[in-house]
C-alpha cells in the first residue's frame, strides 16, 4: 500500500476546525484518502483522523509535524502524526493458553497485521517453540508468587530494551503493577474473556454459567490501574445454550477472544483509536 | 395446526427415562412430532419435552395425565401435559413506553402468538386507544407513590379476576411486591433493557453510555423476588459506536427488547422453557 | 432536535474538495454537527455528507443553495441541500401481508420516523382499518390481472396528487412498470424477502428451504427497471436450522424484513444514502 | 472425555422408532448422555443421534452393531455406530492461501479438534514448513494445466494410501473430478468463500463488491459432482460497508471462512451431520 501520513487529533469543539485542517492539507496539495470526524456534544469535544498520501505532500514527517504545530496549538489539540510505512513495535505477553498468541502470530506472519514483534514475554515456557518458529525471541520470566516484583522488573527491562510501542496481553494472566500501567498509558491492550462489565475478575465463563446467560463475550480494552475498568476498544458475543457446560463456553469463547483482540490491535496499529476519559472513539 | 399434547418433564437423571416415556407413548400408538431432551451432568438432572399428535392417542387430556401419572411418580418427575389447542391467558402490563406492548399486540392480532389477552393493565392512561382498537379491555390502575400497596391490590385482583396464566411486564416500570412474585412463580415474564447482569437497575442505557460499551442488549427473564436476578430466558445485543448518545441507544435498543421479549413469550406459550434453580432449559 | 441543513454531494475526486466545502461553511460561521466523507479509488469518485446547525448560518434554505452553487459547479458536484425540519412525504404501498406496514406505521406513530405519510395504497382492502386508525387515508386500487395498466394509472395519479417524495413498497407484491421506476429514480424503496442476489423472484423462503441454506435474510433496495437488481441499501440475516419448514422461515423472516426496511427508510429520510451506478454509499 | 458410542440413524418416520431404540439401549443398561431427533414431515423421514457411555453397555463396538442390526433392519434404517475414542483420519488439501489450513492445524495441535491428520496435500509447496512444524507429512502434487488427470491420480493414491475418512478442501482451488466426488460421498468438505447460492464460481468477493451487497459470507458444504451445489453444512456472514474494497472483503472474509469450516469439520468428526437428498440435518 502507498505510504500515508495519519493525522489524528482531538480538541474542544469549535467552528472552523475542519476547515483549518483541510485547508492546511489542500494548500500543500495533500491528497486525502480517508477521513473521519466526530463531535461529542455531551463533552463538547471534537475528534478527527485523516490519511494523506505521503508523496502528495512536500514534507518529511518531521517537517509536517512542524508545519502543523501552530494550527494544533491555536485549537488546543491533542494530536499526533504517524507514518504508515513505519511499523509499530509490539511486544506480546502470554501465559499458558495459546489461542490468542497463535492467532496474532499467524496474522503477523501472513502480513495481515503490519507491525514488528521484537519479542514475546511469558511467565511460562510452554509456548516457546511456537514463537521461535516465527523467528521471534521468547523470554521466559517466571513469577514467584511471594515476590512478584522480580517478575515485573524483568518485564519492564525487556519492554525498555526492545523499545516497545505497544504491549498486548494475549491472555497473560497476571495483574500489572500500577507504575507499569501509568508508564504505558493507552499502549497496553488486554483481552478480557467476558462481555464487560459483566463477570469482571477471575473465571468469567464459570460466572456466566452460574448466572445462566444466553450469550458470552469478550472485551478488548486498554489497561489502566483499575482492573478490567479501562477504556473499551471492542467487544463481541456468541450465543450459547443450556447444553453448554463451562468447558464448551471456554472453547466457544476462544474464537470471540481471538477476533476481538486482533481487531482491536489492528485498529490501534492503524491509529484509529482515540481515547477521551474512560471511553474510546474508534474510526473504523 | 393439528392439535398436539405437550409433555414436559424434569427428573433426576436415571437409565431408562426416555425408554419408559417413549414406550408409554408408542404403546398407545402416539405419534411424536417433536422431541427434545437434555441431561445436565453438573446437577444430575434430566429434562424432556415431547409433542404428540392428540388424535393419535386414545386419551382426552385428563385421561392422558392420569395414565402417565404412575410413570411420573416412579421417576420423581416434575411434569405437566398441556394441550396446544388451549390458548394460555396472558395479561400484559405496561407503563408509558409503547414499543413492547405494540409489538406484542401486533403479533397477537396477526395470529403469530397463539394466546388470549384478556386485558392490559397500566399505571398510566396513555396507551388506552391502541389497546382498545384490538378489542382488549384496558385497565388504568394508577400508582400513588406514597401508597403503592393500593396499586398492587388492584393489579392482583385483576389478575385473579381474569384468571391469568402468564403476566408479561412489557416495560412496566414498577417493582412487583414479593408476594406477587411468589404467587406467580415462573409465570411473570419481564424484559430488562440491558444485557444482564450488566447494568441492572435504573437507566441501563445511560449506564452503558457512561461505561463506553460497544454492544447494548436486552434480557427477557422470569421475575423473582430478587430484582433483575430471575432465570434468564433469552438475551440479544446490537452493535453501537461512539456516535451513539443515550437517546440513539434507547432507540436502537427498542428493537432488541421487542424481539427478545416476543421470542421469550412465544417459547413460554409453547411450553419450551423448563426452569431449574435460577437457570432455564429452552427447547427451541 | 435542533434544525439542521444537510449538504449531500458526490463528485470526481480532486484535491481540495473538503477544504473548499468546509471553508465555505466555517467562513459563514456554520457549526458542523456531523460529517462523513468517502473516496472510492476504484471509480475515482468522492462522496460527502455534512449536517450544519441551521441557526448558525445566516441563510434560509434557498439562499444557502444559491451561495453554495458556484462551488458545486466548479467541482462538477451532484448535490442537494435539505432541511431537517421539513418532513419528506412518504406513500406506503402494501398488499395483504401486514407486518412491514404495521411496523412502519408504528414507528411513524411513535415519532421514531420523522416524515409525513399522506396515504397508503393497496391492491387489497384488508389493511384499511389498521391504516385508518392512524388517521391516514387508505386507497384501495384493485388489480385486474388482464389489465394491470388501469391499476398503475390509478397508483400514478395518487402519487402525483399527494406529491410523494418517497414510495415504500412494504410487501406490495406487484412489479412496477418501467415508466414508474424511471420517473421516481432512487425514490422507490422495496423490501425483498431474501438475501439478494440469492433467491430473487417469487417465493424466496421456499427456494431457501429447497436449497437447505442455514441463514435467511432480507434486502432493502431502490427499485429500478431490473427486478430485484436495484442498488442495495441494507441487508440482514437470521439463523435457521433443519427444523424450520418454510412456514417458520416466513415467520422468522418477517422480523428481519421489518428491521431492514425501517432502517433503510430511516437512512433515506435522513439523506444518508448516496447512489452511484448500482451501488450505495450509506453514511450511518 | 469418557468414551462414548454414537448411534446415528435415519429412516421412514413411523410410530415406535424412539421407543424401540431407547428400549434397546436401556434394556442393556446403557446410559444416554446426549440425544437428538428430528422428523421432517415434508419428506416423511426421521433422524436420530444418541450418545451412550460405552462402559455402561456390555458390548464392544462390533457386538453393539450386531445387536442393533435387527432393529435397524425392521425400520429400514440408514445407520452407523461410531466410537468417540477412535479418531477419524482427516487429509487436508490446500493451495497457496494459508488461513484455513493454519486455523485447522492450530485447532488440531491444541486438541480442540479430535482427529488424526495423516498428511496435507497441496498443489504448491508454499505451506510446507508450516505443516511440517506440526510433524505432519506434506505432499506437493503439482498441477499441470494441460494434464490435470496426473494430479488427481496422485491425490487419489495418497488418499488411498493414508486411508482417509475425511478430506477437507481448505481453500484448495481445484475442481475435483467426478469419480473422486462419487467415491467419497459426504466425506469431502469444502469451504466456499461466499454465502451460497450467491456468487458461486470464481472470485466471489469481487462479485460481491460489484453487486454492492452489505454482508459477505462463507459456506461449508459437502462436495458433489455439481460444483458449489452440494449439501450445505454451515454458513455465516459479516457486515461490510461501501468503504470495503475487494481486498478488505478478502481479509474480513477469511475469519468467517475459518470459523465456518472448523465448525463444519468439528460437527462431521462428532457425527452430528446427517445428509438426506441435498440437505443436511445438523444435531449441534
Amino acid at each position: 500500500m502507498e505510504r500515508r501520513y495519519r493525522l489524528v487529533l482531538a480538541c474542544p469543539d469549535r467552528v472552523g476546525v475542519v476547515a483549518m485542517v483541510s485547508n492546511f492539507i489542500s494548500s500543500h496539495g495533500g491528497s486525502i484518502t480517508d477521513a473521519n470526524q466526530h463531535s461529542d456534544p455531551s463533552i463538547g469535544w471534537f475528534f478527527m483522523r485523516v490519511e494523506i498520501v505521503a508523496s502528495s505532500l512536500p514534507f518529511e514527517l518531521d517537517e509536517l509535524r512542524e508545519a502543523f504545530s501552530p494550527i494544533a496549538q491555536s485549537f488546543q489539540m491533542e494530536w499526533r502524526i504517524t507514518d504508515s510505512a513505519v511499523p509499530k513495535r509490539v511486544i506480546l505477553m502470554a501465559s499458558r493458553e495459546s489461542h490468542c498468541l497463535a492467532d496474532l502470530l499467524y496474522r503477523f506472519h501472513s502480513k495481515e497485521l503490519f507491525c514488528d514483534i521484537p519479542c514475546v514475554i511469558s511467565n511460562h515456557n510452554d509456548l516457546r517453540t511456537m514463537v521461535e518458529w516465527h523467528d521471534i525471541p521468547y523470554h521466559h520470566v517466571p513469577v514467584d508468587k511471594d515476590n512478584k516484583q522480580n517478575h515485573f522488573d524483568g518485564v519492564k527491562s525487556l519492554i525498555d530494551e526492545y523499545n516497545a510501542d505497544v504491549i498486548v496481553l494475549a491472555r497473560y494472566m497476571q495483574i500489572l503493577p500500577h507504575e507499569l500501567c501509568d508508564t504505558y498509558t493507552h499502549q497496553i491492550i488486554n483481552i478480557h474473556h467476558s462481555f464487560l462489565p459483566s463477570f469482571a475478575g477471575a473465571k468469567p465463563y464459570h460466572q456466566a454459567h452460574d448466572r445462566g446467560v444466553k450469550l458470552i463475550g469478550a472485551t478488548c480494552h486498554y489497561v489502566t490501574q483499575d482492573l478490567d475498568e479501562g477504556p473499551i476498544i471492542d467487544q463481541d458475543v456468541i450465543r450459547i445454550s443450556h447444553q453448554d457446560q463451562p468447558e464448551e463456553m471456554v472453547r466457544l469463547g476462544r474464537d470471540v477472544e481471538k477476533n476481538v483482540l486482533s481487531r482491536g490491535l489492528r485498529w490501534h496499529l492503524e491509529d484509529r483509536i482515540l481515547v477521551r476519559g474512560n471511553k474510546t472513539v474508534v474510526f473504523n
